[in-house]
């Protein structure tokens, strides 16, 4: 895809600290490294977001996410990891190509990876009715 | 697996607001609801984390994901999703049976989803070493 900074990356027309790379993912370290081990698995095949992704790139895309995880416990002792995913700019998506983030956990890192903090108990009814229009079998 | 609330939800024995369900997989209402249309997708396998998860399961697992961000887009008119994942305790992983929290995401609804502030750019060259021992053929 033409102007795609992950594209250009794939394709070796622009540098970056590549740790993970398979057929069809790879997995390098972002421009501004915001946890200890922080990586972006991102698929070779180019497509914005979850809305969009092939069916078809779903398993290779998880099991190099599930690789790169494994490579972050093995290499940097962490037990635990993180995924965070945006898809959409509403949902603060910054590079319009597929990806996850990998935040490496260890003990006492002093991360806070929940950033929710509304609470919507009392629109579970509404919400519910509105997502699946109540007809949901096991209702 | 016994004494996991996920698989008793799953065999029906506790109720939840289920929106999604196929063969693989469920989508439900959280007990604590922290945004507008939060959902969580697990996997009816059992599984604990991403460190365990069979391979097999990454197809139908991301599939179904994909279709619970779908329906969050067409029923709620949601422009975005944002998913959070955690494997670990260490990563403040709450239920030991594998899932990924959904927020869809909405013009101006005042979330904010990156909780990251560190930044750990100084220690990039130690990072990428420690993990791929600069042995990546892409350096």
């Amino acid at each position: 895809m033409l102007n795609c900074p992950f594209c250009a990356l794939i394709n070796k027309q622009l540098h970056a600290d590549v740790v993970f790379e398979n057929k069809k993912a790879i997995a390098f370290l972002p421009l501004k490294i915001e946890a200890y081990g922080h990586v972006l698995v991102v698929p070779k095949k180019h497509f914005e977001n979850i809305f969009d992704m092939p069916r078809a790139e779903a398993a290779s895309y998880l099991q190099a996410v599930q690789s790169v995880s494994l490579l972050l416990k093995k290499q940097l002792g962490a037990t635990g990891v993180n995924f965070l995913h945006a898809s959409g700019k509403t949902a603060e998506q910054s590079v319009s190509h597929f990806h996850f983030h990998l935040i490496p956990r260890f003990e006492n890192d002093g991360l806070e990876m929940w950033p929710l903090a509304q609470d919507m108990s009392a629109c579970r009814k509404e919400i519910y009715l509105k997502i699946c229009g109540g007809k949901n079998e096991h209702q």
